[in-house]
């Protein structure tokens, strides 16, 4: 960027500023499209002001799943887009856990975002802030940069938008548990699979020292995993591979007094997957060792001891030497206080629509794993749904008329279609039929009330999406659908038919398509459940998920830098060393 | 290791700990090769003691290239090794210019210690911890764990020993200057690489933030580079490649403004190599816009600004963004400590004889940049000199008998040879002609005033050693061979002929042997200065650089993860993301 493009950029972002620069003393606007001179306190600028009409302001928040994928997706030219995040990378998360345990490096795994808006042309701007604030009354955000205090003033600024796009991310959820934030480790940033990789190998190192008792020993390595889910379950997996593998060879006095843990609230590990994995799973943790403690809940962690208790044996506790606990998520405090903002104070979680737009306020949409989908349920809407399906306004519904409106309700409300194929039905023909068993269907004229027992236990199927990556993707490329198609979907919607308003929706609602999940489980084996419950164990599983991950990453250097990671490990193990 | 041999192990271990264990209750010596009981307050053990008379118990301080290249060459079978250090890694050194900006990585460059001992069939102990104190007296050293508090008590531990080798190495020299330990990076280990990494990269996110003035985005990439020594020259030209190659496509409202100064106390940068390459180097950094401030001397570094003076200027202050400081080396406090102890109080540098035995101590060896080896001077022993060559008692040394001695003066006192070779001359002959210009040699009988006279000058090439990786290996390699050798040395000794005492020295002096001394100057250029002094400068130069670099890695993991490193880049580019 030559000099004149930074003045042009200033001013214009300047100009788009607007009330928060209380600094702009002069402004000489000569022509609307022409010459525009500005100063303020700092600096004097003669600029020229670009042609045409000015373009919305996007302000895309978080560069994770959902943010990147949205950005990848956009059509930049129409937007002026800035991005910001602490962050000033992309990470591949599905592979934290083996950069845990050095099967793969941190650097493996991250691109820098600048990296992957640069393939856009320039068009993106990058700032490297945390938004602590979102006001969507007077449309701003206010940022604050974490990088140290070099910069004069505190480092924060404000940012006005015209459409927000909020992929925020989430925290860990320590369920309040005492003593969690300051002993425990989580697993849901870069560096937290950095900190773990060093604190395992400290705990190698500390248990290698002299004057120590066995039990002090033993107590240094015993590494407890708090959560079932498939990240801590896919962690305990690395673990005992690294331990088994590379660390018995280098700590042979240490390596029998190694002990790890599982502990699981419920009654089995891996509950969103089949019975079948799940029993897998359990089955070869047990044949490597890992000790799976089910229905344990954990009541404390103190900087020694992990306090657990459970119906049959009651409260008792651990010495450990290292907890990573990787129980699901909570939202963070800028979402809390949003939701309070657009009267979501009572929910657990942000919810927006089936377009992904924040209800409660206009022009903010949230995706991925800071909010969620609120599903608008068929009971709620019957009576406007069975008005809009009446049209000869009859007071009844014949089976054409439903048919009619069928395609719409059930673009509309999936759960329609999704309690159909539970039940194996295959038209609607088969839910009236439910309710009203024996008459022949062309003759039938429904009621209201008839309409509504037809439907009355479809909302049951309405269910939130998993927090995965795979979803804050989807929604990520569906939304930056959304907003390139905007202007020409205003024009021709292709949504569904409004129920409660007249007209079409512009877009069609949000659909994830699930396209299956995998579980590595240690020893070359993993699990995958792919769609269409088709379930996939062992060593060839392995290296269906070696492929998966490798063509999903986000570049071709962070696919040449994990593969070439992977067989490093194959050829010359994990490394070892405390950096 | 089984549990038999970790019981073995232990017990072993506390029999040669001596004194040191208090808590050694009873011990039952039931035969001297047989069965062995003891118990402590902590555990109870029974265990057979091993065969053969005990070991002498060599500790070894410190894993840089000192240590390990003394650990890489020890026949292990001949003692009982511990090595304590508080990083359980070697680190490939003269590559961390490179790691601050990415072309190679942080885990490429580092072998864990383990991994290096394991190939001497883990005859060696490691502990990960640093030794604070050595007393020479009662031949024992207190170290302490530097992993958290997680172990019970406070981590410290004693060592007793038979042989002691320190190799600590150093750490960066402030020369007391205000604010230089809060303020500034170092470059000597891998975290200090990897905290410049990320603070580059902060500066630059800092510099993109909005609401600065151009002066303080100026601020912000302003890199000032204290010390115009190989690291420092070369960090200066890594970055300045790295903001050109990779950075100015990234940042491109910030390339522009980026600056990198490099401020030097003396006349010139790379002092130590040849004229024609500072030169060289000095001419690049200027066509690369790199601002090169020679006689200029760092007064005080503040949170905001470099304060420096030079007498044409007085005194006056930089704002930066980034300081790294590169201007040689220090003593550490453990050292400065022992020093003490050894009645080198005075000196800047702990002491070695030219067989690296600490002065003043028995049994203590230091090698590498934590001691110096201070050459006996000939003017010190001229008499023993002159009473050792008077074979015949006659008062007077004819030619012939001085020959007789020559081969082990100047194997004893290598400033001899040096003085001659820089004078030219061609033997000892030329050295009495200096001073007794015309006489025929043979008939010359010297009185001890004359030797005086020929060898006065000589003690003027007594040069302290270079602080490099270089000398630290040779010294290593050459340490471990007389530890090897020490029983077949001390029956048949090859060293040179006592001066001050009867018999021969066991082994010849450490000789250091120059390989030549590179210095990349960025852009795929580098300068060498190899044995005869010959100069090289260029392009070819860096491909030399490279295969030099390449083959002298510590295994053939790092190798290959160099060479990939140095692909990727070359591919790729050097990774931006701020982890």
């Amino acid at each position: 960027m030559r000099f004149t493009d930074f003045l042009l950029d200033r001013t214009s972002q300047a100009l788009r500023r607007g009330p928060s620069i209380s600094k702009l003393v002069v402004l000489f606007a000569v022509s609307s499209g022409g010459l525009v001179a500005y100063a303020d306190s700092r600096s004097n600028y003669f600029v020229e002001s670009s042609q045409g009409p000015p373009k919305k302001k996007l302000v895309v928040l978080g560069t994770g799943w959902a943010g990147t994928s949205f950005l990848k997706n956009l059509d930049t030219s129409q937007y002026d887009v800035q991005v910001i995040s602490p962050r000033n990378y992309f990470a591949f998360t599905p592979l934290l856990p083996s950069v845990t345990c050095g099967t793969v490096e941190a650097r493996s795994i991250v691109e820098p975002i600048r990296n992957i808006v640069k393939k856009k042309g320039g068009q993106i701007k990058f700032l490297e802030a945390e938004c602590f604030k979102i006001d969507p009354t007077s449309k701003k955000i206010h940022c604050r940069s974490n990088i140290g205090t070099n910069l004069d003033g505190n480092g924060e600024f404000m940012l006005a938008y015209d459409c927000l796009v909020v992929a925020l991310g989430a925290k860990a959820n320590t369920f309040n548990t005492p003593g969690v934030v300051e002993n425990c480790h989580f697993l849901k940033e870069i560096e937290d699979a950095q900190k773990i990789r060093r604190s395992v190998m400290n705990c190698f190192e500390r248990a290698s020292l002299p004057n120590l008792t066995e039990e002090e020993r033993r107590k240094n390595v015993h590494f407890v995993v708090v959560g079932g889910g498939p990240t801590g379950i896919e962690f305990a997996a690395e673990l005992h591979d690294y331990v088994t593998e590379d660390l018995a060879i280098l700590y042979p006095g240490v390596k029998d007094l190694v002990k790890i843990s599982v502990i699981e609230a419920g009654d089995h590990i891996l509950t969103m997957f089949d019975k079948r994995i799940t029993k897998f799973a359990e089955e070869k943790f047990q044949r490597d060792g890992i000790d799976l403690k089910t229905n344990f809940k954990v009541v404390k962690v103190s900087d020694k001891a992990i306090t657990m208790s459970n119906p049959s044996t009651g409260e008792f506790s651990l010495p450990y030497g290292m907890v990573v606990w990787s129980t699901g998520i909570g939202t963070r405090p800028v979402m809390l206080d949003l939701m309070k903002q657009v009267n979501q104070a009572g929910r657990r979680v942000l919810a927006t629509d089936e377009w992904l737009r924040v209800l409660g306020c206009s022009d903010v949409y949230a995706l991925g794993d800071c909010a969620t989908i609120s599903q608008r349920r068929v009971m709620e809407d019957i009576a406007e749904i069975f008005k809009v399906a009446d049209i000869d306004n009859s007071g009844t519904l014949t089976v054409k008329e439903i048919k009619d409106v069928l395609d719409d309700i059930c673009v509309r409300y999936p759960q329609v279609e999704l309690y159909m194929k539970t039940k194996q039905m295959k038209d609607f023909s088969d839910l009236l039929k439910e309710s009203r068993s024996n008459a022949k269907l062309e003759y039938i004229e429904l009621s209201i009330e008839d309409f509504k027992k037809a439907l009355c236990n479809v909302d049951s199927q309405v269910k939130n999406l998993p927090a995965t990556a795979q979803v804050a993707a989807q929604q990520g490329e569906y939304l930056a659908q959304c907003f390139n198609r905007m202007k020409e979907c205003e024009e021709n919607p292709e949504g569904p038919r409004r129920i409660r308003e007249p007209g079409r929706h512009r877009f069609r609602p949000f659909r994830y398509k699930h396209l299956g999940q995998f579980a590595p489980l240690g020893g070359e084996q993993a699990a995958a459940q792919l769609p269409g419950d088709w379930i996939s164990i062992g060593h060839s599983t392995q290296w269906l998920w070696y492929s998966v991950y490798a063509s999903k990453q986000v570049s071709w250097r962070t696919r040449m830098l994990v593969v070439s990671d992977w067989a490093r490990r194959f050829i010359f193990g994990r490394d070892s060393s405390c950096i």
